[in-house]
C-alpha cells in the first residue's frame, strides 16, 4: 500500500558522453583550466544529459509555497499573510523571480500547498489546499504522514509537466513566513550540529530575534528527537508542506533526468533531506549560490557543494539559482561553440 | 605640446539618481537588504547613468592585443606567435570572448596594438604597429613615451567609437603572451609589495617557472626604481601596449560617463594604474571577478573592489567581465521591474 517512489533508482550519468565532453575541454583554445569552475560544469551538464555539448536553454522554475503553525511562537519578522500576498505578486509578475523568469525566459508555475489563508483561489495559481499551514511544531509532527506524502507527490507532478514541457534545467523555489525556523530544525536534526550554528536572521530578525528562535528550534528538536535517524519522518516532524514538495521534486529530477539548480538555504536543506533518502540524487543537483544565511555554509559543506554565486542573497523564490541560470547557459555555449587548437591553428603549449 | 588629457575631470555622479534609486530599492517587495549585492550595485549604476532605473544592454567589448620584449627571459608557457593566432581567432568567432560577444549581443572589436607578427593583416582587426611588441624592460623602458601616448589614445579611441554607439557597458579585455609579467611588474612598483606576493603562474608556469619570473621582475624593477612614483612613466616603463591602451579605456570612460566593468588581474592592474593618474576615475569601474592568479586578490583589496564572480578563472580576453554581465543586466530588470509594497498590495514588515 505505501508507495515508496522516492526509494526507485535514479538515472545514472552517461559516462561515455563525460568523458568525450572532457577531451573536448582539453582542446579548446584556452590555457587548461582557464574557465576554471566552468569547465567541471560543463563536463558534469554533458553526463547528466548524455551529450557532449549540453544544454540547459528551457528552464523551467517551480515556486512552492506553504504556511508555518511554528509562526505562533514569534519567529518572523513579517505577518503570515504574506505568503498568500505574495502567491498573487508571484503571478503578477511584481515578485523577484517573476522578473527573473521573464528575463531568462523560463517556464513559471506557482503551486500553494497550504497557506492560513485558506479562502485563497488566484488565476495562475494551483492550490493543492493540503492544510492551513502545517503544525506548530513544537507541540506536535508538523504535518501528518498523508500530508506529508501529498506534499512529495506535489514536488514530483511540478517535475512531470517539466519533463512533457522538454525541460533541461529544473529550479524549485520557495515561499512561506517561518521557513527558515523550520528548515534549520531539519538541517539541526540531520547534521547534529548546536542550533545556534544553523540559526540565522532569516528574513530579518535582529539578534534577540534570533535567540528565541534557537530556544524555539531546540524545544522543536527535543520533541522529535525519537526520529532523528529517519529522514522522511523527520521531514514530516518539522519540515513545511514548500519543503517537502522540494524534497519530492528533487528526487523526481534524478530519476527522470533533469538537472536540478539549487536555490538557497532552504532549498539546501530540502536537498540534503533528498540525498538522505536516495543518495544517488546529489549528483543531479548543481549549487546557484552561497546565501547570506548563516547556516548555508554549513549545509553547502556537508553536501560538498561549490556553489556558483556568492552575493548574499537572502530572499528565497528561487532567485539565487535564477540568478546563476546564465553562468550555466555560458558554460555551455563557450563548451559547445569554443574552436579547438586545430580547427584554430592557434599553437598549443609545448607538451 | 604635451596633451595630458588624462587629467580632464571624470563625469560626476548623479546624487539625485543615486538617492532616488536608493530610496526605489527599499520600496521593492522583498525584504530589505534580500538581493545583498546586486542592490549597491543596481543603485550604483543609477548614480552614474543618471537614471533612477538604469539599464546595461548596450554592450561594448574591445580586446587590446600586443607582444611582450620580456617574454625573452623565458617567463611563459606559450610561444609568442599565440599573440597573433588568438587575433585571428577573436574575428574568426572561436575564442572564449568570441562566443561571449555573441551569446551578450555586444559589438566586439579587436585592437592589434603591436605584436612579433607585424605583417599581420587580419580582416576585422584594427593593426596599430606601434611596435614589433614591447623592448624587454629587463634592459630598457618597455615603451617610448610617444609609443605610450599612442597606446593610451588607442584605448581612448575605441571608447569614442562605443560612445557613438550608444555603448551602456564598457569591457576591456587584453590578449598578449607575457603580459601577467608586465602586469605583475606594474604593480609592484605602484603597491610596493614584495614580488612574490603579485607574481604567480600565468597562463601556466610551474612553481621554478614563477621562481624565475619573480626573478626576472626584481631584476626590472631595480632598473627602473627611479620613477616609481610617477604612474604614467612606470606604465611606460614596466607596462605592454595593451595594458595602456586598457588604462587609457578606463580614464576616457569615466571622462565620458560609460560604466566599465573591468575583467581579471592585467586588466586590474590598469585600473589600479588608471587610478593613479586620475583618482575620480575609481567610481566608474565595476569589477567583475575574482581570478585564479594570486596577486589578483591584493589589487582588489588595494582598489577596495568586491567583484561579482569568483569562478577561478584565469584566462583574461575580457572573458570574466563577460559572465559577469548576466549579473548586471539582471539586477537592472530587478531594480527597474519588480513591484512595490504598495503596488502589489504586500505587507511590508513592521517599522
Amino acid at each position: 500500500m505505501t508507495d515508496t517512489w522516492w526509494l526507485n533508482p535514479c538515472k545514472a550519468i552517461d559516462a561515455q558522453a563525460y568523458e568525450q565532453a572532457l577531451a573536448r575541454q582539453q582542446q579548446l583554445t584556452k590555457p587548461a583550466g582557464s574557465l576554471g569552475q566552468l569547465e567541471a560544469l560543463a563536463v558534469q551538464l554533458a553526463g547528466l544529459q548524455g551529450r557532449v555539448k549540453p544544454s540547459v536553454e528551457h528552464l523551467w522554475i517551480a515556486i512552492f509555497a506553504g504556511d508555518h503553525g511554528v509562526v505562533a511562537e514569534g519567529v518572523s519578522a513579517y505577518p503570515q499573510a504574506v505568503t498568500g500576498q505574495m502567491l498573487h505578486n508571484f503571478v503578477s509578475g511584481g515578485a523577484a523571480i517573476s522578473v527573473l523568469a521573464r528575463q531568462l525566459d523560463a517556464q513559471l508555475e506557482v503551486i500553494d500547498l497550504g497557506t492560513v489563508t485558506t479562502s485563497l483561489a488566484l488565476p495562475g495559481v494551483r492550490h493543492l489546499n493540503i492544510g492551513a499551514g502545517t503544525a506548530n511544531f513544537v507541540n506536535a509532527p508538523a504535518m501528518t504522514e498523508a500530508q506529508g506524502r501529498l506534499a512529495l507527490q506535489a514536488g514530483r507532478d511540478s517535475v512531470q509537466r517539466a519533463v512533457e514541457h522538454g525541460t533541461q534545467l529544473f529550479i524549485g523555489g520557495e515561499m512561506g513566513i517561518g521557513n527558515t525556523t523550520a528548515a534549520s530544525a531539519l538541517a539541526c536534526a540531520l547534521l547534529d550540529c548546536p542550533v545556534s550554528d544553523l540559526t540565522g536572521p532569516g528574513t530579518g530578525l535582529n539578534a534577540q530575534g534570533v535567540s528565541h528562535k534557537v530556544a524555539v528550534i531546540e524545544r522543536a528538536l527535543a520533541r522529535h528527537a525519537g526520529q532523528r535517524d529517519d529522514a522522511l519522518h523527520t521531514l514530516f516532524n518539522l519540515g513545511g508542506f514548500e519543503i517537502a514538495a522540494l524534497v519530492g521534486a528533487y528526487l523526481a529530477c534524478a530519476q527522470a533526468g533533469i538537472v536540478v539548480l539549487v536555490d538557497g538555504f532552504i532549498c539546501s536543506v530540502a536537498a540534503l533531506v533528498a540525498t538522505r533518502m536516495n543518495p544517488a540524487c546529489r549528483e543531479w543537483l548543481v549549487f546557484g549560490h552561497r546565501g547570506a544565511e548563516p547556516g548555508h555554509r554549513h549545509v553547502l559543506q556537508r553536501l560538498e557543494a561549490q556553489p556558483l554565486l556568492d552575493l548574499g542573497l537572502r530572499l528565497g523564490e528561487g532567485s539565487g539559482a535564477a540568478l546563476a541560470v546564465p553562468l550555466l547557459r555560458l558554460a555551455c555555449a563557450l563548451h559547445g561553440q569554443m574552436a579547438t587548437f586545430a580547427e584554430a591553428a592557434v599553437a598549443d603549449r609545448p607538451a
